[in-house]
């Protein structure tokens, strides 16, 4: 079971590579004198959409494709997810619909048509409205591209980790933005053959709820507060498949707070002059928390998306 | 002779490869919506080091070390080129000098020796410690390594337009920012076998030093203003060998103003979530401003580096 795990996932870094760009790794020397480790980005921000999101989508459609399926896909995101599930969508000539709450703003509907989607507005909130997207998806017999629970978009998403461990044989710990629990599911599989290599989830404190859930030891239902790491925020579905995954595969976690997050961002913004949205500074957050653990280590931060606003640069730079 | 040049920037291409990255290119739907024209991005401030200027400074080391050059280097800038030079000389064991007037910031001057500079401070203004550094250089045997008035810097800027016609072969129209004129001579080179290609020389009103002379037939020695594309700001020297090239291969320049640069960057910015330098604001400022004579042509606009300050950001933002 374990080994098919590794190896779905090296059958998909084939599948997709056509698709995504093989992302840098880069030392960061401010960093690594400021920590004591040895700290690399693995800058999958300059992925093409903006987020390792297009791994998994590309290597769910593609796989849907492999199996003859021509048709029309449905999802319901505005977010990293429903930008990567479009562009492989309209790569492949898959008519693909978008369910957003009713309430939406006009500006998130009008990209997601030049993107070239269907726009189904229902419900009042994202959780009806992806309720009622997977019920239509159900109904009319059309494939639900859920954000994390699905198997090949966690294995789409392990392509990352092959590359950084491709990159960088060298390293020891990986640090992983967690929200529903893709990426970290996705990067336990590709170190199935690497136990040596420590794999630390990291959250903001106000939506932490993966690791609140493994550390009970059953999904839990609770509560999330806003989060400048906005791509992270919400609850976990009933069964998600990630919620095993994670409680066998990350060695820890650590939840941050909203200071941390924008230092985190700042800094990134300042010494390495990138653009990095909210969950992108978790890593750098969760490391410099608890930095006396991983000195003379050598780390690596993945920097996961890009998808920031003016306001919010506006606001971290007031 | 113009076959020479090509070759040179072909065989530059196998040399610096394992030094540098092929940086992405990206279609804009935002700005070919907005223009009319197929609007791509070369991403060339993903390069190492945060700009273009690394292709130069890795042919220009590389050749010295191919002929059997062993000892130091000597250089004279803070910028850009002053971090590809080093980053060079780290990567060949080639100890650096770099020269730096009295002047010059200590942030500066400790990022410098951070990178392992020896630095020298010399002279009250950059052109003083330049000229200080250059007389050094004669007098001590050592090579001084000039951001643009070299042969094989601008050979090794011409691989980027190399990967920009391998990456989109269809490519009509190329904007590329000029300071010294390294960058779009090298672009020149590589399209000597692509005379359909045309080539538009972008600077800022407040320091547009070559289209000012290549208008007049001269080098002209004019005065600048501050401009926010201060990495192409300045004159040029009296005997520069990029004058002839942007004679004989810059189809047309086009000078912007400030106003113009700031709303470039702040695009990019939104649109596209990459953080920009001025210098490569004038690629999309200038297509704007002359926008009608570009409908409908694929255009690729150069984006040359990434190394704009928090404050910068912070006043475009204001």
């Amino acid at each position: 079971m374990m080994k098919t795990w590794l190896e779905a996932v090296r059958e998909a870094e084939s599948r997709i590579r056509p698709y995504i760009r093989r992302t840098p790794i880069e030392f960061s020397p401010f960093l690594s004198q400021e920590t004591g480790a040895s700290v690399y980005l693995k800058c999958e921000m300059h992925q093409t959409t903006g987020s390792f999101k297009l791994r998994g989508a590309a290597n769910k459609l593609l796989s849907l494709a492999e199996r003859g399926y021509q048709g029309a896909i449905i999802t319901a995101s505005t977010g990293n997810h429903g930008a990567a599930v479009l562009h492989m969508a309209n790569q492949l000539d898959m008519p693909a619909e978008v369910y957003l709450p009713k309430t939406a703003s006009q500006a998130k509907v009008d990209r997601l048509v030049q993107l070239g989607a269907t726009i189904r507005q229902e419900g009042t909130d994202s959780l009806i409205s992806e309720q009622i997207a997977r019920q239509q998806a159900d109904t009319k017999g059309i494939p639900f591209i859920s954000p994390y629970n699905d198997r090949e978009i966690i294995i789409g998403q392990g392509t990352m980790t092959l590359e950084i461990m491709d990159q960088l044989p060298e390293s020891e710990v990986i640090f992983v933005p967690v929200g529903g629990g893709g990426l970290i599911s996705g990067a336990g599989a590709a170190l199935l053959d690497h136990p040596e290599v420590s794999l630390v989830g990291c959250q903001p404190e106000n939506s932490a709820v993966m690791h609140a859930s493994v550390t009970a030891g059953e999904i839990l239902d609770i509560p999330s507060s806003p989060t400048l790491s906005d791509g992270t925020a919400g609850g976990l579905e009933a069964d998600s498949l990630t919620f095993p995954l994670c409680q066998q595969w990350v060695d820890r976690f650590i939840d941050v707070s909203e200071e941390e997050i924008a230092e985190a961002m700042l800094s990134i913004m300042k010494h390495h002059h990138y653009l990095i949205e909210g969950a992108a500074g978790l890593a750098l957050a969760a490391l410099r928390q608890q930095v006396r653990d991983f000195k003379e280590k050598t780390v690596v931060l993945v920097l996961c998306g890009r998808n920031v606003s003016l306001e919010v640069i506006k606001g971290l730079l007031a």
